[in-house]
């Protein structure tokens, strides 16, 4: 059999090893910068492809991604199973009664989030065919079809992570989002399938696109009725007679590549079929948190990140650069989709900055319209640059939807204590011996590093002190005031070997000191803090294992791990 | 850039799932037969590959694996792949702190189990190289050499993935074989990487081969050391700054996936790399459990079984069959290396049975001696015929070791409460409503089931019953007794919906009866169930869970999901 030189196999790992890596830095990179690693993962694509390190270094790209023979097929696969995969998850994620419950809204946003866009684009497409980089030869029909077509397709994938990395993806807007894509998405390949039966004037166009139709609806009902309620039951046997958890994450795997292969024969894509398998697998209560747990992180942090890399390396995306033609694809993709996402959501009567939310949402394009731009390209429909500007039209609005949504809503993240911890407020060797002198050592060294007046904070700590001591037993202590003109929480944290006597219920003299200080006008955070800690500290040990953590890593480190998954 | 087309897609995901769902299917089946799991894995490519489905449905097999094209590398793709990432874990396993009190011992295995099969491998190749299959024009030098290497060689994978299918690879015998066989497999890599040279008159062969050596042990050595200090200080900062466990999971993925490419690069094989970087990760305690899991399950699970399965498609068993060949060879092989295996740990003064033990692993040939052979048979050394017999002397001698190892050492599982259940000892309404009388329902029905005698068993359970009785709270009671010539233990149980006095110290009634017959020579296993189940039963609600399964199979499902982790 064929198989991968010794060389294609140094390669292939050096490729991956680096495409991983840099996508992962990138990705958390991203994150500390508040936006969603999915744009971070894309940039390290871009870096390494054609466009930066193809310029700089053009025989180094040339040697870790060669355009041709068995790496790019090695590639290619990595790249196609990850996407695969990362569909699953996504399907696992969605709550079926969540999607019932906003269906009728999910309808109306895809059914606007379609028609919209597909109508300009047509228009669009057939009365300047000539700026929008249509083929000469191609058929004017097929080209205006295909264009509305691009323009209507919201990227699954991408809106999927965008949402998972905003922590929105299983809330009632992330489930209309999810709901419409699917709807939109679907559609949107059975449009494209009809153009192909188009530009093949040999086959029997409209049994082929009448079967793909068929097949897709069927596999989808199928899928959400008959095979769950198969699935369901195939479960507890799974568990029973098989090897734990891995039966039942095999059983999952071997469906979804099964379903995949399934949808792209009947002419969709092969993510479909993932993604409704994991639809009915997530959907039964006998799969276990651990299961889940398992897959999400494995396809999350190496299959995601290496997919979404592996689109920037797709194109160059500097010698095509059409400046007046990204700026018009652009402005029109945007437009367009964005009226149809929000004029759906208003219909379905959500609030309007919810509605606005959902159309920046649905706006995100990404490697469905790159796969498209490459079929039509391949297929001679349209030229290089037209696709240079599909692809940074669906990367641009893929970037764009994480922050402006997070504007939008106003998205603060869960208040967690993990948030809030910053190594100039962790103070490893208190000095202070009673509770007057540390809550002045402490509050005194932290209004330093903050730039606060510590004067008043220090009167306010004790004042609060005073009325009720803030010792909650198990050696921890939460002194805490509400501070005026304060932005965001702060807790300060601080490590006595001998411990200070907080007053505590059981006795007990405090080792682990937080000073809570927090926004006046939100009296929330301050609860949720508080709470945070006490759940963490009922844990017996817990304050043995704060007070033999050597630094602020691993104190971090320890709080990171104990707590709830991230 | 080349990509795979729909049509290509369609196959890749048909293939992956097809291969993945037999293996695992065969998997289980051969470990309810107390065989390892790679037995049935492998087993599960010779029946998709040429030799079974090929000649059946010879159009089916060339479908689903063709043999050339892009479908032929992405299958080696996702076989590469897995292999590397299942080395990953197998190092992550391996425990430096038993390898280190076992390296005397495991030096004297290695040493001796290369050195004899080398000997009498040369001496066999030079004599009769005919009858072994080579080549008419090959150098007999460079075949001997190839043919004493190829019988050295053990395969780390295969053994590894036997003995922690045998739940033997932490132990110390398990370490002495891990460790022999890395050493062996880097002396085997490097004289193999020597052959090549000596093949290629072109090139300044002393240098490369010195080059080879010189870098191989110093990335061993180098991992072990620097490498192994900086991931250890890595590893607190990457949890305290990075999502957990994805950064940690990302991190060792592209670290291994570097070093496999560099390992490759240097003239050994890639999954060197990657093992030595498990090593590395593995033996830091900052790496958290849950992290391991996630590694472990999916690894062993999703990328073994494929791995082990993609063998058996490479070649056709049947028509390169030549008996005599074969059993040549294989009888060679076993003879020699078990010869080895065996001196070298009676050497190093393991106990007889223990070294016999040693000489079956170290006996297991796999993935490195087909590899060895395909280059062999690619560089025109050896012919068609010896390169079936190789592979099938791997296979045997892989499939051997399991159940050998486990008859010498009478490996029998640790005894678990899930091992012992079975539903036709399942009573989910039990009718009785007092002790005496639950005692004799479920005693009468468990020994017709059993065909024992249950008027004698019946009589010790209760005076059991009687001299202390075996209510111990929170709704569970443990009527036992021993019964002569009783060869397993048996554990029926039976479920009262109303609660059956059995005098618990929480005065609570026991819904869940546990009846435990134990062989009287056995006095051990007793002690172990009621341990388990009492273990299990602290646990808060675990007694209104069993009340609410409504079947066998949800209560088996139950018990192994809130056990430990199988």
């Amino acid at each position: 059999m064929e198989s991968l030189s010794s060389h294609n196999i140094v390669i292939m790992f050096l490729s991956f090893g680096i495409l991983l890596g840099s996508a992962r830095i990138l990705g958390e990179a991203a994150q500390r910068l508040r936006q969603p690693a999915v744009a971070g993962e894309l940039l390290a694509g871009v870096l390494l492809g054609p466009t930066v390190l193809g310029m700089i270094l053009p025989e180094w790209n040339a040697y870790l991604f060669p355009p041709h023979g068995p790496n790019a097929i090695a590639l290619d696969t990595l790249a196609t199973l990850s996407i695969v995969l990362f569909l699953l998850v996504a399907g696992m994620e969605v709550d079926l009664s969540t999607v019932a419950r906003q269906g009728r809204v999910a309808l109306k946003v895809a059914f606007s989030g379609m028609v919209i866009p597909f109508i300009i684009g047509y228009a669009a497409a057939w009365m300047v065919p000539q700026i929008l980089g249509r083929q000469a030869d191609a058929d004017p029909i097929v080209f205006a079809l295909f264009f509305a077509t691009a323009l209507s397709i919201t990227a699954l994938p991408v809106i999927a992570k965008t949402l998972m990395d905003l922590d929105l993806y299983r809330s009632d807007l992330g489930m209309v989002v999810i709901s419409a894509a699917v709807l939109n998405d679907i559609v949107g390949w059975t449009i494209f399938a009809i153009i192909l039966g188009l530009m093949d004037a040999n086959s029997s166009n409209a049994w082929d696109i009448s079967m793909t139709v068929v097949l897709t609806l069927l596999f989808a009902g199928g899928m959400l009725t008959v095979g769950r309620y198969l699935i369901h039951h195939a479960m507890p046997f799974l568990q029973a007679y098989t090897r734990w958890p891995g039966g039942v994450l095999s059983f999952a795997f071997t469906l979804a590549m099964l379903a995949a292969a399934f949808t792209e024969w009947i002419g969709i894509h092969a993510i479909f079929g993932s993604f409704f398998v994991g639809v009915a697998v997530g959907d039964s209560p006998h799969l276990r948190e651990r299961t889940r747990v398992i897959i999400d992180q494995f396809v999350s942090f190496i299959f995601a990140p290496l997919f979404f890399a592996s689109i920037g390396l797709k194109v160059n995306f500097a010698t095509h650069f059409d400046f007046v033609l990204v700026a018009t694809v652009l402005l029109i993709a945007c437009v367009c989709k964005l009226a149809g996402g929000v004029i759906g959501a208003k219909w379905g009567g959500m609030p309007r900055r919810d509605a606005w939310a959902v159309g920046f949402a649905m706006n995100a394009r990404g490697a469905m319209e790159i796969v498209l731009g490459l079929l039509a390209l391949e297929a001679g429909i349209i030229r290089q640059r037209l696709f240079v500007a599909l692809v940074i039209m669906a990367i641009v609005t893929s970037m764009m939807s994480g922050p402006v949504m997070r504007f939008i809503l106003q998205h603060t993240k869960a208040r967690r204590l993990q948030d809030t911890l910053f190594s100039r407020y962790f103070y490893r060797r208190l000095a202070a011996a009673t509770r007057r002198e540390v809550i002045r050592e402490m509050t005194r060294a932290t209004c330093e590093a903050a730039s606060l007046d510590s004067e008043g904070i220090e009167a306010a700590v004790w004042a609060r002190e005073e009325v009720l001591a803030t010792g909650i037993g198990s050696g921890v202590a939460l002194p805490h005031a509400r501070v005026p003109g304060l932005r965001e929480p702060l807790v300060a944290v601080g490590i006595s070997e001998a411990g200070i006597d907080f007053d505590a219920p059981d006795g007990q003299p405090a080792n682990v000191i937080f000073l809570i200080l927090t926004p006046e006008d939100d009296p929330s955070v301050q609860l949720d803090l508080v709470a945070e800690i006490a759940r963490r500290f009922k844990n017996e040990g817990m304050t043995d294992q704060v007070l033999r953590t050597k630094s602020f890593t691993e104190f971090l480190a320890l709080i990171k791990q104990t707590g709830e998954p991230s």
